[in-house]
């Protein structure tokens, strides 16, 4: 998903959650740091951590920024936090520009202290919920869902013995996606809505247990992964350890986690729901290879996102595979982004076509979507005019087609190509000898058993969702 | 007060507040920031400002940020806000260190939009209002008591027909000093306390309205001062031009205006309440040089907030006023403060004695307040080495000896020289010829019939004020 | 000079220095960053310090930036510098943009090892003597006299037995205003031009040595004035205490004090060759009361720079001395100027008229000098919509007709409004009732037996200065 | 070379150079920022680019700062720059921390008016230049090389009719290695040492030319690859086209390219002197198995380094080529450190190991040093534990033994594990399971032909260095 224009279609945003809480008082605030370190690709607007002590006062320090992990937090900030509980939190920008105040954690004062809370996810029904609580009198200061979660828990708790039980009923009114960490002075508390639709996995290390978005953060920080939490469980770590409550699961069957995390979204080195998403990739490939066979005497793959279904198709098919690029690694977010008019090209600038690898060669190109087409293009007039005889595209995702409601940042409809061209037009637009998308009735060969959703292909929502009827939604 | 320490009594602290409406739509957002360099001395830890456009959308754009005006704003970001509504704060900073979270205005969205808030002041009830909140299920974000009201108002909106409405019966709720501004959609509302604790005056600018803490600041955007806004009062500012509910005004005999803004925190060239802050300075002067002559060849003033005072001294006795240090006007509050241990001293890097001016003089010298004694000490001393053959003290306020309660910030008993030492011991301590405090009952002199607190001096406070019994504070 | 443009007409520029050398080893950097405080109004654009331990390796130690002292430094960057030798510099800058490979102290290896110079002044022989040094293959790094004056001691000290000697020989071949610090790796050594342009003291505090250019620098670190550097005068301070050369003084009749460092450039604690700054000014004011007697009831003086004539022309007349203005302390260097087309305007922000001081007053207005007039003109507005019935405006120099080639800011002719008016004219565009500038032949009333400088005046160099014929430079 | 700690032996660095000359006269400032982006990984401490206008005035803009390119230049001071000639440095820090004074270019001005300097290398005679030149009274204002190599040029310039041949006679007389771009205010010259041991190319795209460290600079610019600058030769670039000299040229077979460009420095997508670097890598791997063959079932690289000569190795043995890690590609320079107490380890937060790939496979592992072998020995661990049986480590660089002279950061001898221990002994603390380094004799295999460096291993150095009696340098 090289050429991404981050657009949302709603309130939601990808992100990534992580909490740490050290049983025995020792200082959690680095753990954090390096776990949202590791989850970084799934958030780079904003940051934030919150800690608190569960042997001292009833409150939280909480730091929170515009920018990444390593932009917002310098060692002193860091040590100024400490803290034995608490969580942070990277945020995915959505449209309307960068908001400090909607930076996560959410730190909130209410009638039992306070309590921070962060999660990733999209309330499908949070604009109805914020309604109702206004109609009491609410005040609200940001614009994200947890702030609406934080009500329901501030009002359950009024009437509830303990946070886990207030979070439990405020959960219940909630509709939606969402993996939510919330610490209290005293617990940690991880909640997963109950189609699964983002992931939410338990670690520990010694004393300290974790909560993190994927295992790939429990890892960076040496812990030892647990095991997931299920979707619809909601577990409370305590200085009694794990208690876990599953009121919310619903048949395993209609579970519903999100594809995209497995196509695109986490990191290659987790492990979601007992699948290894390097795994899944490999059989995108080999699901590729399968449906799209062709002569060709080398597989590559776009760089970072399309290099391990390039694997699986090169060891389905028995074609060699290559490195065909070198990526710049210090190309970041705040270069400077070539003009039209001037003669270099921001896909130049970030990725050049190793030569002897690619001349005279029939290529396979591996990447995981199309969205503008514009990237695509230039990567394959790079690889032909490096001596690449043929370049065939295979797309380890199928073509986006409906937006998701749940939070993953889909593009909008006027910037998918793949919206108003066939796969012909689409083809001959980007100058490839052929091209071919994952086809939807094969992508549970990724993921084996496990529920999943695939609405953004198909339309084929888990639940009810806000808008006009869907199923015309494209249609005009 | 050269040597003031910051640090609070209470919850409470000395802000500045400015709103402008500019009716025919014009962008306002650089007078606000004009306005705010005008009321800068009441506030440096944190500034903001948030605009709405009333021919727009129902909603504020708002910069915020630790720091100065300059620091927080420049020419981009002042021109990103665009608005023909709004309002700025700056705000003096308490103990427990700088929070950008309690930055103001505060921007809440509620059951009718929008709604921007800052004050001036401190509730003697904020603790009691946010607890009865919280037990209905509120959460807080901030420790301002702008919160506080901004909830109260949100919830009276839910039965009344208009904002203005709302924040009236909002504020009856509310105890304590309070100069408020209230910026809805559509509507600048200001409030002051029925005790006119705070100042608020009205200014105007062709089709432009001002509510502004002093009047230096409306001056400063080439505004004509139209009046105060009295205290007890609500002022409604829209298209329909001010509307005005004197509901909360009580007898003007109980009025109880903070002496200490003319003293010291006032700009000399601010007019409060009819009175004249360079003119009651004069007064304290005169009133000094009544209660304690001398005879003495200059009269010189502790820079800048001596001099006025000093200059009435002069005049009231026809010793001859005179400049005596130069102070160093590039020393601002990043300056690396000298350590115990070096020679150099922060008042001699602040404050230079013109030798040529005090050389074989018997000096009176005129200050507001004597905290820890020690930069009256050093000033004295360099009177002294520069040939100045008496110092003659004379300070336009009585001694501090009791908390205020009301957003003043008045240092701890334990700083206060004045708490644990007669006028004797101090003159001695602080190397002084003759010391003479303000008597209390002189204060009148300074503002004529107006009411006014002296609480500070006398611990006769306004209203009823929380904690313990009051009349033994300090006896021990 | 309120509304000084700062535009250059050469290589020159204002400048700040300030040496310091810890005989028994202590660190004198953070006395040098004070000494720099007090010197700021010298120099705003870049500063610096370098030191080096005389006790260690032969090499210095510096830290320089663009911005003010406290920009550039903070409490890190300070105690990384540490030295008992060393120097700093602040400079006011000159056309061409801000560039920090300008900014001083330069710091050089040579032959002998390393060496920190910084200057405050202006060659008048620089192009020439830089054109000579590249003839023999010399390259250039900064744009700055100082190099220059590297270069030649670096080929001096080839030749010579001590460092002192280099510099006594490399002084010979510069003309033009210097004051000159050189700190080498066991010596400070500082050096005056013949003319005495530019002005440079000694002070002492216990084992500590300084060299400033102004005697309030040496207050501000707790030092005590020891003597001016003499013009023509070559001092070196070693362990082995103070020595002098004096082989490159002049008649002192020929000597020639720049007169504008007393009307304004100095600060009015300063003493410089035995003149009290406050007191030339006060004298200045009394000379403009004698030429230029007028009927009123009130003298005030412009913020800060016409302040003390103002004193002086109240005490000559005895009509009263009065605080007509508040000026906000807060506006500073980057401050957002309004635009033409707002209501506020920079004076108003900058200054507020103290309407109860001037109201139904006749005022007596004194200022330092006119530039374009536009800020005189808006600030007599200012006086007389606050009520002042007459305005009478007296200037303490004389109006400026010609360059200034020794590093003097005089704005260029274009800019002047006395270039192209007659005093008549002036009077009329700034609003004025009358208008009386300090007479040419009155100046020495200032500065009593001191040789002065009055070119920018009168066009008498006090030597050959470069460009065409100046007896014809303005009378086209 | 994953734990490489940034030590150098002298004076010098690895750089990276790029310059641009566009005829017609349009703005080559943003090419040369995006050249240097693709030629940041020769070095992240440091950076700057200097143009003119060859239409305009004799003079260059110049802006350096400390930091990657990115954190330097932003849309707005890259805009500034403007011009159409000039050319950029990317800085590879040394010993000694940053000094801004010691970025590049460096900019002069002389007797012939301005000019600019980038060089990459180091020079064996700097230390006697600069004294030489000091001799003569020179100042020196940096401790770079440039700065000796600009002088000589300037001195050179006096008696020299073009500034080439300024630049050749400079050249001359300095040894040691050196790739170097002169841009005089017409001109564009380049000159690589005899022995060419640092790379230098030139491209051209349109009417601009190119001269660049490597190739995948140009492509970066969407340029075309016109040739290496030839070991010896000095290219003139003007409106007349390049003219070459050859003058300096040695016999071919005593050149001697820096063998470690085509194991570790250049990027994989660059061809030096004919040679792909990505082919050398691949030669390498291939190589290793033929020299250490071993049983397995998987060959991985270490990333980024040691994936192209791991994929040679799987090329020539047939056994699979995997990806065993994931690389967290946000990890950057500013990352703060885990300390040695806490269970976070730095490697752990870079890489991660995707278990599913290695579980139960004996495991080839190539990466192009071992410095320290803490690295080696984390990765190793990190394998196992995820399940590796056994793991077979193979280096495709032989131990370095010697210091380099000539700019190429060899870590210190007591860094170096490969120094005190044998390789069994190494392969014993890194826990592998065999251990092979690239013998020095195959070395050749890499690059055919060309005659390459390989002292650092060899201690065999093709010219004299400076320094002790090498041969016994390490026998201690």
């Amino acid at each position: 998903m090289t050429d991404f224009e981050k657009v949302t279609t709603g309130m939601g945003e990808e992100c990534g959650v992580f909490g740490a809480y050290d049983l025995k008082g020792e200082d959690v605030s680095s753990s954090i740091y390096y776990g949202l370190f590791a989850l970084q690709h799934r958030g780079q607007e904003s940051c934030g951590i919150a800690v608190t002590n569960t042997f001292g006062e009833r409150k939280f320090n909480a730091v929170k920024g515009l920018g990444l992990v390593n932009d917002v937090f310098d060692e002193e900030r860091l040590s100024e936090l400490g803290g034995n509980l608490g969580l942070g939190h990277v945020r995915y920008s959505t449209a309307g520009g960068s908001r400090t105040e909607n930076a996560m954690p959410l730190v909130i004062n209410y009638i039992k202290g306070a309590l921070a809370i962060a999660h990733n996810g999209n309330l499908t029904n949070a604009i109805e919920l914020r309604q109702d609580l206004e109609r009491t009198g609410a005040i609200f200061q940001t614009t994200i869902d947890s702030e609406v979660i934080a009500y329901h828990i501030a009002r359950e708790r009024l009437n509830t013995e303990t946070a886990d039980e207030a979070v439990r009923r405020a959960v219940k009114k909630v509709k939606g996606a969402y993996a939510l960490v919330v610490t209290s002075p005293r617990k940690m508390i991880g909640v997963r809505d109950p189609f699964g639709l983002k992931p939410l996995c338990i670690g520990k290390r010694d004393d300290t247990y974790f909560l993190a978005s994927e295992s790939c953060a429990i890892a960076a920080v040496g812990g030892e992964f647990v095991r997931d939490v299920e979707p619809g469980e909601l577990v409370t770590i305590s200085r009694h350890g794990i208690t876990s409550n599953k009121e919310l699961q619903i048949n395993p069957e209609n579970e519903a986690r999100c594809i995209f995390e497995y196509i695109y979204f986490a990191r290659t080195d987790s492990k979601i729901d007992g699948v290894n998403v390097y795994h899944s990739r490999i059989l995108a490939g080999k699901t590729l290879a399968e449906s799209f066979p062709v002569e060709a005497d080398l597989v590559v793959g776009v760089p970072d996102s399309g290099l391990v279904a390039a694997k699986g198709y090169s060891e389905a098919t028995g074609i060699p595979y290559g490195m065909a690029f070198h990526k710049n690694s210090y190309v970041g977010r705040t270069f400077i982004k070539p003009k039209q008019s001037q003669r270099e090209s921001s896909v130049k600038i970030k990725l050049n076509v190793i030569e002897e690898v690619v001349k005279d060669k029939r290529i396979v190109l591996v990447d995981d979507s199309i969205v503008r087409g514009t990237t695509s293009a230039n990567i394959i007039k790079m690889l032909k005019k490096a001596g690449a005889k043929e370049v065939h595209v295979r797309i380890s995702s199928p073509p986006f087609l409906y937006p998701c409601y749940f939070g993953t940042d889909v593009p909008s409809n006027e910037q998918l190509i793949a919206h108003s061209h066939t796969t012909d037009e689409i083809r001959e637009m980007i100058g490839a000898d052929s091209l071919g998308y994952m086809e939807v009735d094969k992508l549970k060969n990724m993921v084996g058993d496990l529920g999943f959703c695939d609405a953004c292909f198909t339309g084929n929502y888990p639940m009810e969702v806000p808008g006009e009827d869907i199923s015309h939604a494209f249609e005009k």
